[in-house]
Formats: C-alpha cells, sequence, structure tokens
C-alpha cells in the first residue's frame, strides 16, 4: 500500500508554481492538497493556468487560509524575500522544500550583503540544507527545510564541485558564461520580458554582480577548501526554457571527463557525454537531466566545458520533487523519469 | 500481472516516430522492442535524436532487418507512399497502427486522384480503420490495421462532425482556417523550412488544393450524408508544436455549444471550453488533447469555433497510441495522461 | 532647395513613435524637432530605445512643454482616448497625422458603441480625414487632420475595397481570418504580452467583436455602397511584425485578380502577386509594402485572398509619413523606399 | 554630377547575397549591374527572394555569363574555397571585395592548416587587404581586392586590437565566447538548420576549433607584437541576426574604457557605450554598428567587454559596401546609414 504525502504549492500562480503542478500531476505517491496564490486567490488553477482547467485541482487560495493539519509538505515557490516570515510560521510537523534564494547562503552577512537586507528568519536558515541533492543527498535525508538552488549554480556547480574536490582544475581562473531561457525571471508582468523585447536578441545582463554569483562563491570555496571567485556572467536568449553553461578552466581534459564520469556514474539525473561532444539545452528540456560535455581546447591544459539543464525542471521545480522525495524516504526518481520533450 | 506488449516503431528517425518514443517511454504496457529508420540504420536512437541518449533503446535497424517473430504491434511513421508496400508484407499476427496518410482514403479513385499514382496495397486499404477514437472506436476496438489521420483533420472533424450528424450547422458554408507549427513538415532538410525562413513571419499554403482538403471531404459528407465541400486553407507559423483551426459556420453558437458539450462529456481527451471562451495552443502542448472554444459572431446565426491540438500529440503520436490502446483492449488513456508543457 | 518640415512625434516612447523616428531619420525633407513622452519625459530617446542612442535626437519632453511655434506637422502616436483632449488643443497652423483610433469612425455614435465613451473632440472628427492614401488621396492633399486606420482594416481593405466598388464578390459572405505579430498590442508590460506567453503558440482573440470590425463596417459598407457586415477575427501568432489577412470572397478569382492588378497598377505600395501566388509576411518586414495574392478555390466562384503588411509600417508609422508626405504636397514615397528587410 | 559605380554581386541567392542588394537598393551611387546564381541561373531575383519581387533588378545569370566590361567593382559572396578560382579570372580593371574566407589568412600554410588544402590563388591572397576598414582604411584605399572578415572575429577584434595595441590587457588570458543567430551559416539547406531543430534552444559548436580561431590569431597576434591564442567559443541562439561577443579579460576597466572610447571617438560604425552598459543585439539590428559596452567585473583588475554586431551587416555585406566605398574613394557611409530596425 502506498503511502500518500499530501502537499501545498505555496505561490503556485508563478512559472516555478506551475511547473511543479506539471510534475506532481504524475508523481505516484505526492497529491496535490492545496494551492496558494494570495493576489489569485478564489480563482481555479485552470483561470490562472489554461493548460489544467481540464483537471480537478484546488482551488487557489490565501496562505492564511491553508489548513497546516492536511499537509505533510509544502513546496515554497514565492518571490525572494518574502519567504523567510511565511515559512518561519509554518508548523513543524510540515516538511518544506523551499525554492526561493532565501535560504541559500549559510552565512547571514553574506546574505545582508547580496540581498540588501538582514535575514528575517535567522533560526530557519541555520537549520536549512542546500538543495543539491548530488552533493547535499545525506544532510537531506534527515532534514526538515530543504533551501533553493540557484537556476545558474546547479548548471555550473554540478560540473564544478567534483573538479575542485578533485584538485584537478585551476580554482583561481574559471570563467562560467550562461546563456538562459526567460521564464527563469518568473511571470510578474515587465517591460523587458515583452515578446517584442527579447525574441530575435540576446544579452548580457547582471554583469560583475548576478546575486547568484554570492552562491557560487559559498559552495566552489567548500569544494576546493579555500576561497574561490569565478567569473560569471548571465546572458538572455530567445526562448523559454533552457541554460547553457560554457565554462572555461585550466586543466586536462581527459582527466576532466574522467574525474566527471566516474563522480556521476550511479547518478539518475546527471549524464557526462563522451568526450568531445557538446549538448545542447533541447537535449534536456522538461526533463530533470543535467548533460555535460567535455572538450579540449587547442590550446594544451584547458578545458571548456558545456553543461545544460532545464531551468524550471532541474533548476528548479524537477529538483525540488527530487529534494522532497528524498526527504521523504521515497525512490530518488519518481514523478522525475519523463523524457525530454524535443522538438 | 501487466501482458507486456512488444512494439515496433517503423520510422523512428522522424519527428512523429520520436514522438512515439517519448510517450512510449512512459507507457505502462508496450515495450519498445524494435526501431527502424533505413538511413540511420546502425546508429543508436542518441545518435539520432540527443534528448534519449541517456536510455537503454534498441538500436536502429533497417526494416528487412527486423525480427517480426518479436512483435505485437508496430506503429508505422513512414512518409507518405513509401509505407503501402512496407505495410503489405507485414506478417498477420502483428497489429498495425499506420500514421502516415496511406490509408485515410476510403475511396481509391479519390486516393489516385489527390495523391497521383494508384494505391499500392488496396487489400489492405478496405480493412484499414480511421483511426479517431472519437467517432471509430468500436471498429477500432476489433480491426488489424488502423489508418493514420490528417493532423488538420483531427482538429477539424473534432468540432465539425458532432454539428453536422446533429444538423446544427449549415453545411454548405463552412470555413476551416488552420494555422500549424512547423514539425508537421517533419525532418527532412528543405530550404523553405530552415529558422530562418520560418521565424518572424507567416504564410499561407496548399491553398485551395491541400491533400487534407480530400479526407476533410470524405469525414464531413460521411457526418452530414450528403457531399459537404468546406473551405480550408493552411498557415505556417513560427512555433514547433500546435494547431489553431478557426472555424466559421452558421448555425446557433448555443446550440453549437449545447452539443459538442452533450457530445463529448465522457471522451477523455476532448476538452469543451465554457461558451465564450477560446483556448490557444499553449494550452494543449506535449498533451493528447483537443480543446474547443465555441464564440458566437456579433451577427445572429453565426459562430466561430477555435479547436487547438498537438500536432505531433492528438495529431499523430498520441493518437495513435490511443488507437494501439484501443486495439489492445488496453485503457484508452495509458501513457497519454501527462498535462500540457507551458510555458 | 529643400523646405524642411519641422516635425514632433507625439508618443515616442512606444513602438509606432520609434518607428516614425526610424522611417523620419531616412526622410529627405523632415527634419524631427521634438519628441514627447509624458512618463519618460527628460530622458534621451536613446535611452528609452537604445538602438538610437548613438543619433543626436531632441530630448523627450511633456506635450506641455512643446514649442509650437517651431513645428509643422505632428504625427500623433498616443494611446487611444488619449489623443481627442490633446489634439483639439493643437494650434492651427500645425498639421497633424494622427495614428490612434480617436478620428477613424466617422459617426459619432458608432464612435462611442465600439469604444464605450462620447467622442471628446467631435469638431475634429467631423474634419478628420481617414488616412488610407489608396483611397482618399484627394481629401488627405487638403486636410489638416489624417486619422490613424486601424492595421488589420488597412491589410483588409486593400483586397476589399476595389472590390466591392466593382460588384465582383457578394458582399454578404467575406470572412477575414488575420494573423498579427504581437507588437500591435504595444509596448506597455502585461503578463500575456511576455515572451513566456507568447511564443511557441498561437491563439484567437477579440473573437466576434474587436474594435477594428466598426472600422471595416464603414469601410466596407462605403465601397459596397449598402451595409456590409464581415466576419473578422485576429490572431495572434509568435512573431513581432506582421498580418497575414486570408480572405475568403466568392467571386470569381480571374476577376479578382484582374480588378486588383488594374486598381493598383500605378500605387507605389500594393503590389499585386501573379494569380495563384500567395505572399507571406517576411516579404514586406520593415516596409511600407502591402503584397496581395488571388487564389482560386477548388470550389467554383470561391476564391481566397491573401494580404500581407508590416502592421508598423503600412499598418502605422509607415502610412503616417506617406499621409505626411500628400498633406505636404511631397513625393509620396519620400522616406519609404527601403526593400524589406529579410531575414 | 555623381559617378556611377557598377556593380555585380556573385552569389547574389545566399543570404549575404541578398543583403547587399538590400543595402545597395539605398546607395546613392552604386548600380547593381548583374547578379550571378549559377544554381538559380534564369529566375529573376523576385523568384529567389520574393521581398524583391516589385524591382526591377537585374536576372541572376552564371558568372561565366557575365559582361565584365560593363562592370567597375564586383561583391563576391559566394561559399569559402569556390571563391579562389572565381576570382582569379577576373579581368584586372575590376576592383573586388570578397566576403568569403577565401583571402582572410595572410599564411598559405595557416590556411592550408585550417581549410585543409593549398590556396588556389596565392598571387591575389598576396594583394588582397584584410577588409576591416578600422585597422586597415589605408590600405584599403589603393587595393584592388579586399578580403573578407569572419563575422565572429570583426566582432571581436573591434575591441581587442585597441587594447592589445595599446598593452592594457593581458594577451595570455583571454576569453571570447560569442552568441550568433543563424543566417551566418547561410542559406544551404540542412537538418541541423531547420526552425525545429534551432527554435527554443541554445548550443555550442565548433569547441576548441572553430576555423575563425585562425582569423583571431593572426590579428590579434598582429596587434600585440607576439603570438596571441585567445579561447574562442562560438554558440548558436535561436535569432535570425546578430553576434554578440562576451569577452574576459585582464586589465583596468577603467583603462580599457578610455582607450576604446580614445579610439573610436572618430569612426562613424563604432559605438562605445557608457561604463557599466552592455549593448544587446537588438540595438543595432540591421545596421553596419559595433556597439561595445565596458563592465569592471567585481575582482579587481578583470573586465568584461560585451561587443555587439548584425552578423549580416557589419559582419558580412554592410561592411563589404563600407569597404567599397573606401575603395573608390566615396564618403564611408554611404548607403550605410539606415538607423536599427526594433522590435
Amino acid at each position: 500500500m502506498t503511502t500518500i504525502t499530501r502537499v501545498a504549492i505555496l505561490g503556485a500562480s508563478g512559472y516555478t508554481g506551475a511547473e511543479l503542478v506539471r510534475i506532481l500531476l504524475g508523481h505516484p505517491s505526492m497529491r496535490i492538497t492545496a494551492l496558494t496564490a494570495d493576489r489569485s486567490a478564489g480563482k481555479t488553477m485552470g483561470a490562472v493556468y489554461p493548460q489544467f482547467s481540464h483537471l480537478d485541482l484546488p482551488v487557489l487560495c490565501r496562505i492564511e487560509d491553508l489548513d497546516w493539519s492536511s499537509l505533510d509538505l509544502v513546496f515554497c515557490a514565492l518571490p525572494h524575500a518574502t519567504t523567510q516570515a511565511v515559512l518561519a510560521a509554518v508548523p513543524a510537523h510540515i516538511k518544506i522544500v523551499d525554492l526561493s534564494a532565501d535560504f541559500r547562503l549559510r552565512d547571514p552577512a553574506m546574505y545582508e550583503k547580496w540581498y540588501g537586507h538582514v535575514h528575517l528568519a535567522p533560526e530557519l536558515q541555520k537549520v536549512a540544507v542546500y538543495g543539491l541533492p548530488e552533493f547535499y543527498r545525506e544532510d537531506l535525508k534527515t532534514c526538515r527545510l530543504a533551501a533553493g538552488t540557484g537556476c545558474f549554480v546547479v548548471n555550473g556547480l554540478l560540473p564544478l564541485v567534483p573538479l575542485l574536490e578533485a584538485g584537478v582544475i585551476d580554482p583561481d581562473d574559471i570563467v562560467i558564461d550562461s546563456k538562459t531561457g526567460i521564464t527563469g525571471a518568473g511571470r510578474s508582468a515587465a517591460e523587458w520580458k515583452l515578446f517584442s523585447e527579447i525574441t530575435e536578441g540576446a544579452k548580457a545582463y547582471g554583469i560583475g554582480g548576478h546575486r547568484h554569483t554570492s552562491e557560487f562563491d559559498q559552495e566552489l570555496s567548500k569544494a576546493a577548501g579555500k576561497p574561490v571567485m569565478a567569473a560569471f556572467t548571465p546572458h538572455l536568449v530567445p526562448m523559454n526554457r533552457g541554460i547553457l553553461g560554457t565554462i572555461y578552466v585550466k586543466g586536462d581534459a581527459g582527466l576532466v571527463h574522467e574525474t566527471l564520469a566516474a563522480r556521476y556514474a550511479q547518478e539518475p539525473f546527471v549524464e557526462i557525454m563522451p568526450i568531445g561532444e557538446a549538448p545542447g539545452t533541447w537535449h534536456v528540456k522538461g526533463s530533470n537531466l543535467c548533460r555535460i560535455g567535455v572538450i579540449a581546447d587547442r590550446r594544451p591544459g584547458r578545458t571548456i566545458i558545456v553543461s545544460v539543464i532545464d531551468n524550471l525542471v532541474k533548476g528548479a521545480s524537477g529538483q525540488a520533487v527530487q529534494v522532497a522525495n528524498i526527504m521523504l524516504g521515497l525512490p530518488e526518481t519518481d514523478g522525475l523519469t519523463a523524457a525530454p520533450i524535443f522538438p
């Protein structure tokens, strides 16, 4: 007999909330019991996302109207900064998988520096586990609160952490040049996100100071055992889903490939391509996969790594389900076995 | 205990073949046993479609190298005209779900007129059942060969057939203006299908004479009980998936809506929107759904119907699986319950 | 010696305002003397539209800060409804080319019905000339105020008006199915206009009641000499520029083609394709052209017409310059000779 | 009185050929006298590019059917490798602006290494001048043959060459991460260029070994006065036009900005943005501009440069016209003053 886990999605009207719904609809043992969306409270999910209009889903409600006693776990897909106060008030029996940036940074001073205000739930921050299963699986098994990870950061850490841990690349000269689709910017209306402003063009943004930089610093330094400051530049390209990270490192390509292939041989969601092959973002779309390619530069001792994920899945909602599976003692791939969709 | 159906996909290197793979990977009782692709024989499926490179799938082979004895059912996703000879040679114990145009037209003279050559497998054509479950379910339950249906035609017939059968619209004045994504044109290389030739523009094509017209004539006339010749114009718009049909009819909108709502109340894949609401193609993408909206024109007695499907799913591979489920006595929704993917 | 016309663009921060700037920069005798944008007053045009940041253009100002004495003509690209009060206050020596909907409808009752409020400048409305040069050229030569025309309407009237005037089609059975790019919806932020909500999908909107319907009624009825109510359905497809109208009429294709070819033989911006050929929107992008194709339906006596324009050029800013040229006695093609840009 | 230059475009059926036509139609003193396209010989330009169907252009002919005596200058937009033999046969009185890769590399050994065959016109290669006006203007004034420049290379050299010449960046640690639209790949049909294969995704290609690398080596080494081998990785993103180069250098951002601003103060087609601002590709589309942004990294002594061009204009056909203007002693901006087109 299957034990059903009753879950709520806080912030179901955003793209990561909707993606959680899509994924959880195929999960064998999680049941969507509540959906919140403060500004759309009272509406059906189908009114907000017509692709779900044929389904029997809970009506959107306000967080304060939740019946906490009917819930076992919440996915929190609220905007950054609004999350802290909300999660501090969640009853203790409920497990929490956060998707926001609010609990990513372990150092409160670093949080304050990069986010511009003191942390509002420092006690929770202390117990939060960084929600990247490939590196924090054991801690996640027993935690109550899993912190969201930055989509660019997941994409970059998966190839870089094992290499820094193994000491096969130079930690002082890493360039991470990332290209993302627009869904990472969410559903709130803004002129710069209009179709007309995005289609048929590309741009860099947050150059030299994107907030995910702090998260890279935290995790890369931990892996290297010393402070690491990589160059990181995100770019926006005209597509919905996908992050492609092109990573320039100093290290031998053969060794890089061998290290990654060994490290991820048993991981269900990380695929190392044959050496010399680079993946495109199409090849992970809609799935929880990260595909990584390793290519030797023409200059000896330099290697180029290409890493791709779907920012809404492995970069957000899919990984959140993966984390929840771990926290609940379920098979880690439950609900996450769908193949990528292409074209 | 589940009985496993061993299936082959003939023509796995095309888009409908790949979409069959994607769908069947999630099917509870069909197992992909063989994949054919004459020009890519010997390659892995992952080499042809990298989104599948992490999966353990049969290597692509030539049709003549198939072990027919290991198969229970074949999906045939070969190009039009090449299908007839191939299917005539399939052993009798194997059920066939065709996706091509080769068996759609029941009248050999009509086939010859629209396709420019005599039919090469007239005996098979006689026993083929038109593979549209919503109208041919009973015949499909016992047939050996299901014929593929045109993607535009599925999109148009689902709203029109019940209305003609019920006599609530004028059969002599139907305009079907269809907009399709480019995947319907397949994966073969051609200048007109290049990204640069398609993005940021739209065009009509096959005006007044697209081959799907013959199929509309056949099925609409059958529904009306008299010859019906609708106007049908397909358009290409810059997207991958989706057909949106805008259908102009003479008939009362309330009656049209009521007729369709009643007709499809129990159908798992056809959703009638509340009157006055029109669906977009995003709301069915990746799913086997057809959504239909009914809107009253400002001119009394005229109604506009909007019908949307994903051309690769309900318009091709998804419906093929639905048909196979019926032919095998399986639950009709097996493998087809995934919600649409948006954004 | 060239006489310079000093022009202002009211509402320069919208897409039609920016397109006016682009076109006027290449005009031999118009000089952009002032640019207004109330909410962006004080900013440079380059700050609002970086593509112009290398140019020496007037700083954006508020309308009330304009020096009317320095102006000869204004292009008014303000949002619908805000235009009337503004234009009523323009000094009499200044010619006005409006791009809004505010002066399109000659009948104040019709305006009130379709726009939901009484007209605020009825005296101006009386003297406004409908700004479609191909049909109102003589009136435009001597008018002070030219009214903007709806982009869908320009696209549909160019083929339909000559046919109704000549009596070669049935005025009672016209279907106009239009597909537009998203720039027609302007630059104001809204969720439904986000890239993620538009790319990779299509939808119909304003079905049975889009405001341009009233304008079609006005002009088609005038052409036919009797009330004409066509079916008109606009669709949004994922592209920036372009309107493709597919028009279903009852009438002989040969006669339709002949009528249009004769009517437009001398028009610089209307191109009739050889019979049987249909244009795509790519073939007019960035230009002031309207291309029209005429195709015989398989059913005798029915004809399908395909008409394409760039909604920002012939559908708005380009035609506005064409109109201004006429009002100023300049060569009608001044500033408008650039070929379409493709790909 | 204006002297007319009679020009031919060899290879007018490709995208750079068509773009030359578009630009030259607005040129005050060049007249398109002949257009060649071997496989389309006998067709009109309008049949191959319908956007030109309303214009009176020469019918496409074969190269061997050209009347050389009627020509003053040829633009050669032929595929790489086919160019050498053709240009060797052009009569000596005719000036040549090549757009191919055939004459870019001054060292025949380097050409052979990167292009896989010995050069077929070594005498011409010796006299060819690298067609980048900002660095070779004086040589171009008197040359007969200007070599085409790689689109990625133009994009990267414009910011890098002055910095290397001035010694303000470290020549040993340059990373050039480039994102391009698909038109750079030309109009020949190939599966990987289909709309369905390109839209909604991104990929790197030619990693570690793209042919433009050799051209970077040649020109960067010349500028630095010592061998320079930069990292260069091109990426394909789903858009038609535009190259965005993100360049990581070691050097002070203030000094980098100052150096570039001073170097390009008088250049008509190179715009240095205010420090800290990065351009997008939309802001140059359709124009001959290169816009360059300089942003300080958070790590002192590191700078990120963003450079954008339209690959079909400054990366190919626009620059070719700029070069031709120089070779003919015309104003360098003739035919090239159109503002970018956005949206």
